[in-house]
């Protein structure tokens, strides 16, 4: 528990970093100089604001749904226009100003089903889906629907140490107890299954485990799963009846050779009887994450598989509450889960978008890892996939003693300097369990940079943190 | 507290309606044969899904920030290609996709912030502008903030009755104990000091009042407060330190002639101190409402005044949370704010598309309120404004034993048969406070239809609710 506690605490640090950097936006705005002239935020993964474009088919396709006028001439592409017409005849009144169904627009359910279903092999039924405002929301939903009881029967939910840094808030606000299991950067950051036994004994005496949440491919490690060891995370939840919940937000990000995304979905349905007909699993994708990056539009998907038909009505309420899904997000989404097809005019520049942006990300991959590798004190594993890297970070003693002297965590500080000296953002976290990993708590962490920028752009940022860490060095 | 629990429970029956509409809705793509082509709902003031078309100009910005390409021809009109350039300026990175501010694009808070102090003549601060998805989100951030205590110190909320049909959930969300105070019919909907006195002396021994929720211009009652009315609402809050809170969605559809929307925030001002400095105020607008009817895109957004800072924190954290509001929301938002000006190139087509959208919201009020007034049973008094009329329905009884005899509502047994046989759907409540109204409660209901939609479109709607009330007439 206290390495849970330990990681809520440094993502409030994070949000220290962010709204300090959110401060000093306001200033630069106010004309007060600094040393750079903008703030690139590295740390939460927002793609398009640091400079990637956005694919052209489904701005096309938003346009035309959006100012209609545009479908009555040849200014769109024409299967550009055929999408943005068969869009609007599936909204209300024609219009997507119109609210749509609490779960999503029927034809948007369909079409994600019909995405799963040619990805798994496996039929998806569009009833099983459920459209909503980004993953966060939608995981939010399921820990709210699994949420339960008091004292020693209070649900505990088993997470990942790292994990998302999004994730603790999230547990927070169901009030579910976090369970943390450790991934070990020396066993290449999987999931090890001693580890799961140890965090459900944890649980002895203070709660009552009832789902684990898995990141896949992981967030922030950029592990890949392979199929065998998510048969046995099944094998696992199946023996402690625990409900599965994977966040799969980067499954479209994988770029290590020998590397593959697998779906929990599919390989739950290859292992048959009893698993596939029994394990409760939520799986959740978004638009903003990995290749698309549609932060802006918030817009994300969620498939129940094995979930009793009265839950999944409460799940609806829940999703939707106060808030239908932004239906240009879910058009958005339309589009992510039924791209340009050989053939239709837009397939070759679609191809080509894609293709670049895996091909950078896989080449800021690989650059930013051999330039952290180059600097004193970082250490950068392989990473498989994602669009963050994640290198660890050493102090020297005098830096600790340092920082321990101003009172701030060393970390905070490192980042906090990077910041103010150079406008550049990342997410910080200290390795916090001396009992699974050989690094020792209070001398070592991990910085969390988004890489998915154009490479000059990233030239640059990489300059910066050079230029920033060599000073750093000098002094301590 | 009978009446609001007795609401509740319409609340949720309306909800019965709205899901047996998108089950027949399910069965009509299904091929299931009906009376009718397609299902028409009136209850949740959705102006788009019943035929009225968007506003071009927003529309037309919306496309250009979408697909930046249309910017650099002369497809759009030349001050929605300048709008858009702007808007993506003040987006990170130049996107759309990007994540924006927790409380908003900074922007978009000044142009509301500009709109608020043309209308009113008094100053009002970008940073109090807080931009949500939507109104009824911003209203659950407020009354989470005040939403305190357990027992008899557990935060007690003023709210009328009739009530928007969206009230009672977000107050069940937040924990917070209503307390009605009844508007008469009789008494124009206006608020009566009486009511709201012996509403607050209803909360001894169970809760601590806290606030009051004012929807102006009324929902769903059509009144629109006078000055002196909102001066002595103010008086009352002063006196009993309760925090303002008023849902001022409906302020651009004030038609009834004599009639005009001054808002709490001027009437606040112009009352000068200790008022116009101490009294705690909320006050939301939004996109779906009135006469935008942008409902698809979810924005809206909330002022606070004389808010202590350190509160306002917390309103940002709670507003955000999960979800920073959809860009495209906020871009129309903006539209919204600060429409063409004369001597544009989009002025002339967009004040004509708001006078055409004014003339017809008055023209079909007139028009329905005169039709339910020719129907046998049903009452409709004049209203001044919003986009709901709100008839007084009252059954034989016949029907009333009728009903009874099936075990159902009698309102909600009328509104499903309508519903049933001609696809209309509409919202319904009985008249529950006999103590401040001469309606004897199970003997009269009131209907709650969306009434801004094409004249045709309307034409039909009144066709199908009299075909039905005759052959309902003819039976009972």
């Amino acid at each position: 528990m206290s390495s849970i506690m330990k990681c809520i605490g440094h993502s409030s640090a994070e949000e220290q970093l962010r709204r300090r950097a959110d401060a000093i936006r306001l200033q630069l705005t106010q004309g007060v100089s600094k040393p750079f002239k903008k703030i690139i935020d590295l740390s939460s993964g927002d793609i398009h604001s640091v400079g990637m474009k956005p694919f052209t088919f489904v701005r096309q396709v938003l346009a035309g749904c959006l100012w209609p006028n545009l479908l009555a001439s040849d200014t769109l592409p024409d299967d550009a226009r055929r999408r943005a017409k068969k869009l609007l005849e599936n909204c209300d009144g024609g219009s997507i100003g119109a609210y749509a169904e609490s779960s999503g627009l029927a034809y948007v359910q369909r079409t994600v089903a019909k995405f799963i279903s040619a990805r798994d092999g496996w039929p998806s039924n569009p009833a099983h889906i459920f459209i909503a405002s980004g993953s966060i929301r939608a995981i939010t939903a399921v820990l709210k629907l699994l949420a339960q009881g008091g004292g020693v029967s209070q649900t505990g939910v088993l997470i990942p140490v790292p994990f998302p840094y999004t994730l603790p808030r999230v547990l927070e606000s169901v009030g579910s107890v976090p369970l943390s299991y450790s991934l070990r950067e020396e066993a290449g950051w999987r999931i090890e299954m001693e580890e799961l036994q140890r965090a459900l004994l944890s649980s002895k005496g203070h709660c009552l485990p009832r789902a684990i949440y898995i990141s896949n491919p992981g967030n922030p490690t950029g592990h890949v799963q392979s199929r065998e060891s998510i048969q046995e995370v099944i094998q696992f939840v199946a023996q402690e009846n625990l409900f599965l919940l994977v966040d799969e937000v980067y499954q479209d990000t994988v770029f290590e050779v020998g590397c593959e995304f697998v779906s929990y979905k599919k390989v739950l349905a290859e292992m048959g009887p009893p698993y596939s007909h029994t394990v409760q699993l939520a799986s959740v994708h978004s638009l903003s994450n990995g290749i698309m990056g549609e932060c802006g539009l918030r817009a994300g998907y969620m498939e129940l598989v094995n979930v009793d038909e009265s839950v999944m009505l409460f799940a609806e309420a829940l999703l939707c509450g106060d808030i239908s899904t932004p239906i240009t997000g879910q058009i958005a989404l339309n589009v992510m889960a039924d791209p340009p097809k050989p053939g239709d005019p837009s397939h070759c520049l679609y191809k080509q978008e894609v293709e670049y942006r895996q091909n950078t990300l896989k080449r800021n991959m690989y650059r930013t890892a051999e330039f952290f590798n180059t600097l004193p004190g970082f250490h950068c594993a392989r990473v498989q996939s994602g669009i963050f890297i994640y290198p660890r970070l050493t102090f020297s003693p005098e830096a600790l003693t340092h920082a321990q002297g101003l009172g701030l965590e060393a970390g905070l500080w490192y980042c906090g300097r990077l910041l103010e000296e150079e406008g550049v953002c990342v997410g910080v976290s200290e390795c916090v369990d001396e009992a699974v990993s050989h690094c020792q708590p209070g001398s070592s962490w991990h910085l969390r940079l988004c890489v998915l920028m154009p490479p000059d752009a990233l030239e640059e940022v990489l300059y910066c943190v050079q230029a920033f860490h060599c000073r750093f060095l000098k002094e301590f």
